[in-house]
């Protein structure tokens, strides 16, 4: 393993300090370093345990899917940022699956199940991070219900370019209406619709695959 | 307290046995026995730290509701069940409010969160006892997003339905449109409009305050 890699989950597992040298070995031995090219499926099946994926760069999306292929977006996941229903076998009473995709080049550190578990098992500072991490996403799964369940779709669709054009750092970014879609689990033709009135009353300018925010204020007041 | 309720948290809380007799004691300290008439709420506000609630005989139903007063059932907990959400203050990064109301008559023992959190903080089997119901409350909620977001709605009260008969354990039982619409998080026309189909389809008989299934096999068929 690299120097930079041993920094990496130095700085990001909260529980290094507080593992042996033995447990830390165990940790180490089981951590590969894997870079996906942007769209590669990263994780895609609870029984298929991929392991804890900590992001060092890049973005990973990670989504539910239905048999009939529709998708929505639970939450992001970037640099810093540790991955764990990837790992979900080692967390009894999970029983569903997330899919997870790079949305950019992005290079991961994978920790195996095995080894975290094993680490786990008697370290309880190890067990409560998964805790902690777990109670997060729960959080930002509940997020995701109350959006769909409470809130209008224009008011979902405005949050939603709000928060790519901050993730993009600016008010152009690339985005399909499809690539929306998934995000936000409604059909194609749902958002086309709803971003050609966004157009029409001036708060976006859509270009071949892209967007930019022309009204950051009235995008703010619908949301 | 009463022998009955110290068997209660003896065969439901599957640490009792791995805890000491200090700990012990201070849990059932921590416990008290409470009746709640149907209709009442239980647990209303993250803030207000109610407790684990385990449902010695009743049933609660756990929900979420919007600024607006729109609702959406997340599950529900019948005889033995455990409550983690109610004391989800113990519970780091969980940041969402969760409200709990008696269905029926019911009758719960709360143990305080406060000896909850003084056992867990050094018992690990009780650490993994509340790891395991977040888990599987997560799980519940994943549930409850797929079908929100991947289910046609005949589809969602099909399955609805059939799960109140087998809750009830008959065919008819007592369910108002509006009852149905928090339950599924909609509105109450749409509920009643898809009755009424339903009812056109003779899957459904309808009266006042109630539902009777007259066609399981072709209700099965819509799930």
């Amino acid at each position: 393993m690299e120097q930079s890699d041993l920094q990496s989950l130095e700085e990001n597992l909260p529980f290094w300090k507080k593992v042996s040298d033995d447990e830390r070995k165990v940790l180490v031995d089981g951590t590969i370093r894997f870079t996906h090219g942007k769209g590669a499926i990263v994780h895609d099946d609870r029984n298929i345990c991929t392991g804890l994926l900590m992001v060092v760069s890049g973005q990973l999306r990670v989504y539910i899917i239905s048999e009939t292929g529709k998708e929505i977006t639970l939450y992001r996941l970037f640099e810093r940022d540790v991955c764990v229903l990837s790992a979900s076998c080692l967390i009894r009473n999970i029983t569903f699956d997330v899919h997870v995709q790079a949305e950019k080049e992005t290079t991961i550190l994978r920790i195996a199940t095995d080894s975290y578990q094993q680490v786990g098992k008697t370290n309880p500072f190890v067990q409560d991070f998964t805790n902690q991490l777990v109670s997060s996403r729960f959080s930002d799964v509940m997020w995701v219900v109350e959006q769909v369940v409470f809130m209008s779709f224009d008011r979902r669709l405005a949050m939603h370019l709000l928060e790519q054009a901050a993730i993009a750092g600016q008010d152009s970014f690339a985005a399909t209406h499809e690539a929306i879609a998934r995000d936000l689990g409604t059909a194609r033709e749902v958002v086309t619709r709803m971003l050609s009135r966004f157009q029409d009353d001036h708060l976006v300018n859509l270009s071949r695959g892209g967007i930019t925010l022309t009204d950051r204020d009235g995008l703010y007041a619908l949301t």
